[in-house]
């Protein structure tokens, strides 16, 4: 039997006891298992659906002193931060639950002789974040939002923290159990070909996962290449520009500049909202305030050593391909015209760490062409001024085609929970632009319409009548 | 210049004149315009994008006296059917109208500080149908809803009809010109390998589809081999089964019995919704008058040479399958037991033409065990009597695990154009269960959802305010 090991970020060191691979045997079994649970699941009554994902938001919360230390020794995300996600994850977890238990969920729309329900799709597959161990992990907001749906789960722990996934799974299926789930309703699976296993399992209907574009796109190939292809929702990529008028420099460049650092160095830059573009009009004269900030940010221990190297070959081709702003123990400033920024796509690329890129635009024609280039992000984040609200508008206009959420006078970083958020945009952001890995919208993934025509209203599932 | 011929489906006659084949530069081009259409098209103010919508569809019911009789010569669907489609097709325009003009449309929820709106994805490719020369073609119910969504449409037209198509795409074009469309907003392109170019074009961003598995799976799999993957709205086949109760044999087996053969030679059994399997208890004596429905059927002209090909290779497979029940000039009947169907999972392949298969259970747990085993349709049917009405539940419970629609003592061709249709299903009935290709729930699937935050009202869109 295969282990598998986290790493200390402080100090590379392996962290004792392993936790096993999951053999390929196990995930089919794991989805016969799903596959079992999936109609009972469907025809819980929906306030005892919700329940289940408040059984699981308390049990989280009473062992978030447990959770927190092992998340931090895999993560060094810092016990702060790191109770906070755990707060957001039990707050995700009943919001969520809140929306199956509302008035009408499950209905869409009915006219005479005709209803149209939102049934759930039927087992997921989530595959866990590393930057997230327990807001996009094994009961974030994929497996939130499935389990409201009415979907059993079966997670893909992220290698990042598999001491963390695995004893939050055994909290998990706990709390499960006792609040009587169907068996089957909960799994985790831990290892590379588990995932695979996972992804071509028949028994699994649709997927979510957060991470790389390289993962991403390597699981969405697989899903499109089933016999019976399932849709993939994929968050991969994203740059996330922000773009500041002249105007916004003039009145307010210094906390811009400042706001800008704090938001591409926050939890050293591991968030998929890190603003990776600042479009600044030429001769801002920010630099000084930047280098600033830039020298006070402290060194940060990233994720995974796998997050190390691609961080420091990041570093090296930004470096290469752009003039250096400031260079702090915690952070690094680049620099480029709006014209040499035109002639490198590949600046485009995220760099996922504590780094960022200023392109200095020299008219407002240049501005309005590098919105217009700008590739499918998560965000995009417009500074301006009530004087310059015709630029702005312009901007929004162009913006709303190339992003999932335009910030204004703001910051990306930090992504509200709520009915109306969308944490999606064009690929490379994500695999599927209609969709929101956040807020409870995101249910709607792995929620398939059914049309019932001509039923009596006694013959329709009990959560449709 | 290659010239594209349709073919007389009463003759076998190529007609004249050909319909020039689309050079992959030419599919390029139309790309770009399209593009630049998306803009100016997601800006017009939403009256005047429904305008356009009512504009075609008041040109297509002006010029359906001249457009009938060149469908008819290219797919012998007779003028009846044909002027019902038109009619159709311009419903579906005007009500998709409608609905584009309706209150709050392109708003999804708004809450303090946040807006989600639902904006046009961008240019989408439309793959025409061959068995709606009008209804799933040029102007047909994909290119309504990418329309109402506020999306630039580009037309792969189906080689079966290319005359009505390319005259279609004429008086297409000029009603959305006359009504002041941006140009690009509309393009038609002709040939296999312009279609191929068309999924891979660059500025294509979504794309819909109805037609067979093997060609949906092409085109599908290119979407999501393109180095920035797109939506594939695939509709493929279905074997939309019938599940009828012994009480409902009881009380009305010689109307089910006609109502079964009229419902799978309706159209020659060239619907999507064609009943394929007939679930009846052994022993319920109907044959007789199946086999005099089947007799009464006419002779049909299937709509193209291959049409045609394939529903003879599709009779043979069946005949030496099963039991041949009834034969007539213009429809085949089989039947097996319900355990040799269980032995033979190829009996759930769609056989497209006037030909179906009689299923014959010996008790409730193997009516159960064919339900569970159903493959995702468009459509599944039970009828039943208030008598079992325990059966028809659980019947129906599991039937919304494997089909986007459930009529209940009814049909399933004849699809409503309504706000409650789903039309759709899992793998092969579509590549995406989560839409419909039919009803105004379409619309959803060419808008993308983007959060404005922060925004002042006088920033956000005009058509989101």
């Amino acid at each position: 039997m295969t282990l598998l090991y986290g790493v200390d970020p402080r100090t590379g060191e392996r962290l004792e006891p392993g936790v096993p691979e999951t053999s390929p045997e196990t995930v089919a079994a794991l989805g016969v298992a799903a596959a079992k649970a999936a109609r009972p699941l469907a025809e819980l009554p929906l306030p005892d659906r919700a329940a289940l994902l408040e059984a699981v938001a308390d049990a989280l919360e009473a062992a978030a002193d447990e959770l927190v230390p092992l998340a931090d020794a895999e993560t060094a995300l810092g016990a702060t931060r790191l109770s906070g996600e755990v707060e957001r994850t039990t707050g995700q977890l009943r919001l969520l639950a809140g929306e199956a238990r509302g008035e009408g969920f499950q209905q869409d729309v009915a006219e005479p002789g005709f209803v149209r329900a939102l049934l759930p799709i039927g087992p997921v597959a989530v595959y866990a974040a590393s930057n997230f161990p327990f807001a996009f992990s094994v009961a974030g907001g994929d497996t939130a939002s499935a389990w409201a749906a009415g979907c059993p789960v079966i997670v893909k722990a992220h290698p990042g923290h598999p001491r963390t996934s695995a004893r939050t799974a055994e909290i998990v299926t706990e709390a499960l159990a006792k609040a009587g789930a169907p068996e089957g309703t909960f799994a985790i699976v831990h290892g590379f070909d588990a995932g695979m296993a996972l992804i071509n399992d028949p028994n699994i209907r649709a997927a979510g996962f957060t991470g790389s574009v390289r993962g991403g796109r390597a699981l969405f190939d697989a899903a499109a290449s089933r016999p019976d292809p399932i849709p993939f929702y994929g968050e991969l990529g994203s740059i996330n520009p922000v773009f500041v008028t002249e105007a916004a420099v003039a009145a307010r460049g210094e906390e811009i500049a400042r706001g800008y650092v704090g938001s591409f160095t926050l939890g050293s830059g591991q968030f998929c909202t890190k603003p990776g573009l600042l479009f600044l009009p030429a001769g801002h004269g920010l630099e000084p305030v930047l280098s600033a900030a830039v020298a006070a940010v402290a060194a940060p221990a990233l994720l995974t050593p796998q997050i190390t190297d691609g961080f420091r070959t990041g570093v090296e081709r930004l470096a290469g391909a752009t003039r250096t702003v400031a260079e702090g123990a915690g952070a690094h400033l680049f620099a480029v015209s709006a014209e040499e920024f035109a002639a490198r796509p590949e600046l485009t690329e995220e760099c996922f760490g504590p780094a960022s890129v200023i392109v200095e635009y020299s008219s407002e024609e240049e501005l309005r062409a590098a919105v217009a280039a700008v590739p499918g992000s998560l965000t995009a984040t417009v500074h301006a001024e009530p004087s310059d609200a015709g630029l702005a508008r312009g901007l929004v206009a162009e913006l709303a085609r190339h992003v999932g959420r335009i910030v204004y006078n703001g910051w990306p970083t930090g992504v509200a929970v709520n009915r109306s958020m969308q944490h999606g945009g064009p690929w490379p952001a994500t695999t599927a632009p209609l969709h929101t890995s956040v807020g409870t919208a995101a249910i709607r993934r792995f929620q398939v319409p059914v049309a019932f025509q001509g039923l009596p209203d006694d013959l329709l599932p009990p959560t449709v009548r």
